[in-house]
């Protein structure tokens, strides 16, 4: 079951609070996620006392993104662990409450080996499930620590490519804490660059249809205490064309072989600006984003959702990511058909360069990340 | 006073209502005008019995466009003449109900004159008000033909630019007969190709941040029965990347005199793409959008709107283009400053061709303006 805890800063401004954090009050062992169907209008904490709390919070979006949700799967075989329930049928019920999120079933498979192994070795149940919840603390701090990796390369570059400073940075959808056990891909970078006092502003696009440029970067931002604008996405023309803009950073979902990078809807765009405004498009993902079985942009299979997230406005409060067809405001005529593809592909030609925790690829060619991949590889078999 | 006439089709679909018409019911002339504030959600027809409630609806945007609120601004006068009020006093009250909107004090000037003339003449009050009544037909029989040429010359251009037929064409923002005395501008070349059965899709931008796209394009889209879908403004790359696009047309706010193209906030970004995909980018407006005092786009003053209309939403059917800040559903954190300019400006080398009532200008030159402008000037002395 879950509870939960509301905070709020009391100037209303945003908390420290983080993505997802383990906690053992004397009740027992719970997992806490922040949930991010209420933001930006409200911090409320939910607090999972079992396995099935999660996969409820999970499929409802409360907790979200790729890293994640790996590093909540694993949290979530840990809880099951602690708490004394059947860990396999928690496992199972936590791979399968997203199936198409490969990280959530990787980090449940993480904590239960772990537990499995334990529990052959020494036969003891409390030994096996502080071996789950070490794996999970593993998996939180191995993301946490690429995450900075990748801020660290990504400033260095940012550094080379304008050497004058006062970076003014675009940014689109969001990359931040929320997304990650650190700072994110993208949006640390942003951060990396503004704790150095080397950040003029951040232009955060909304990021239609589900606005989480406005919901969830806007207030990352925030919390930070950098300085950042919010645009319409449609906006970032004007910016580019008065010379606002010094460099582009994204994320990305999937970046196939040849370089091309799959990720939320609008990036594509901005690359083609950035290309016509000789301004520096890069992207920020960790390696495991590269998928050597994807061979070019065109193997991409590009996600169309529910055209009622373009027809309707999600009231964020009540729904943040869209609540099926007729839950939300209707901002068209009755029967409208929309166009709705999740996220866009770039081809590599027009990339920068793409950054990552073991190394920046530049200019970018299916080589070059090859040899990356390669190189990364090698050195976790010998690390 | 205002009152209000409700309709609405049997299956909710849009019907045939005009945007603005005069009308003599037994109680006495009356300007009705269709509530564009409730649209789509509502089809409400605004009944003006005098000039203050035509000012009121004004102000509220009940009536917008630059050329409809020109033809509005006559039927103002012209109403206030046939009911026997002080008519100076209203064509004063009028002009000034949108100071910057220029139409509006031209149309008022236009029908004030026709009943100054006339009663300086007569000295008949009632043949007055006829003549006010006749001047501002004159103005919206003007407009609509006006919209009729555009439309076609805009269609033998596209048929001219893309000889295979079965267009696809993409629009910005809304630019059809609610704005117009006629059929409008941009939609109105889609709209002929569609009658002349050559259009295989409208693509709409939903145009943020007020939406105009979706909730005023489609709606236009959908009483005429053309094939249309909706998509977020940052779609628009996606679609040219999968070749769905064949042409792109827009309106224009205005047209410095080197062909320079300020429009809605989200053109420019539009012309980049098509640019970089191959795409013809085409601008329809009349010749009284282009501006000799302006000559380029860098003089172009370009308005900067309300933050609040981009960290909030503002409910279609309250306030539908915003009723000031804090009256919406906030989508971003408090505090949160937004860029948001109203339009942006192209520059004439990314403009394939200008069409005006008058011709075609292509390639955008600022002497080919000129000419145009010159030989329409005579044409009309000599007329």
């Amino acid at each position: 079951m879950a509870d939960q805890y509301a905070h709020s800063g009391e100037d209303g401004k945003p908390t420290e609070i983080p993505a997802i954090r383990w906690d053992e009050p004397p009740e027992g062992p719970v997992l806490v996620l922040l949930d991010q169907t209420k933001l930006p209008a409200e911090e409320v904490e939910l607090v999972c006392t079992d396995a099935s709390a999660l996969v409820e919070a999970i499929r409802s979006l409360s907790v979200r993104g790729a890293p994640l949700l790996g590093i909540a799967g694993a949290y979530g075989v840990a809880l099951a662990a602690a708490r004394g329930f059947d860990v396999d049928a928690a496992a199972d019920e936590l791979a399968g409450a997203r199936p198409t999120a490969v990280n959530l079933a990787l980090g449940v498979r993480r904590a239960r080996d772990a537990y499995r192994a334990e529990l052959a070795g020494s036969g003891d149940v409390g030994r096996a499930a502080s071996a789950a919840l070490g794996a999970a603390r593993a998996l939180h701090a191995e993301d946490a620590e690429a995450s900075g990796r990748m801020a660290e390369r990504g400033l260095a570059l940012l550094d080379e490519l304008l050497p004058g400073g006062g970076h003014r940075i675009l940014t689109h959808c969001n990359t931040g804490a929320l997304v990650s056990g650190g700072e994110g891909t993208a949006f640390a970078v942003a951060l990396a660059a503004h704790r150095a006092g080397r950040l003029r502003r951040l232009w955060v696009d909304e990021t239609r249809p589900l606005l989480q440029g406005a919901r969830l970067t806007a207030y990352e931002a925030a919390r930070t205490g950098m300085a950042y604008t919010l645009l319409t996405d449609n906006a970032a023309g004007s910016l580019f064309a008065a010379g606002e803009v010094d460099a582009v950073l994204i994320g990305a979902d999937r970046i196939a072989a040849d370089g091309s990078v799959a990720n939320k809807v609008g990036s594509y765009p901005l690359a083609v600006l950035a290309r016509y405004h000789h301004v520096p498009f890069i992207v920020v993902a960790p390696l495991t984003t590269v998928d050597p079985a994807t061979p070019d942009g065109a193997s991409i299979e590009v996600e169309q959702r529910a055209g009622s997230e373009v027809t309707e406005f999600a009231v964020p409060q009540a729904s943040a990511v869209g609540g099926g067809p007729g839950s939300g405001i209707p901002v068209a005529p009755l029967g409208t058909q929309a166009y709705n593809p999740a996220f866009d592909v770039t081809p590599p030609e027009l990339v920068t360069a793409i950054v990552t925790e073991e190394g920046v690829v530049s200019p970018v060619t299916a080589e070059a990340l090859a040899a990356l991949c390669a190189k990364a590889g090698s050195s976790a078999r010998t690390a």
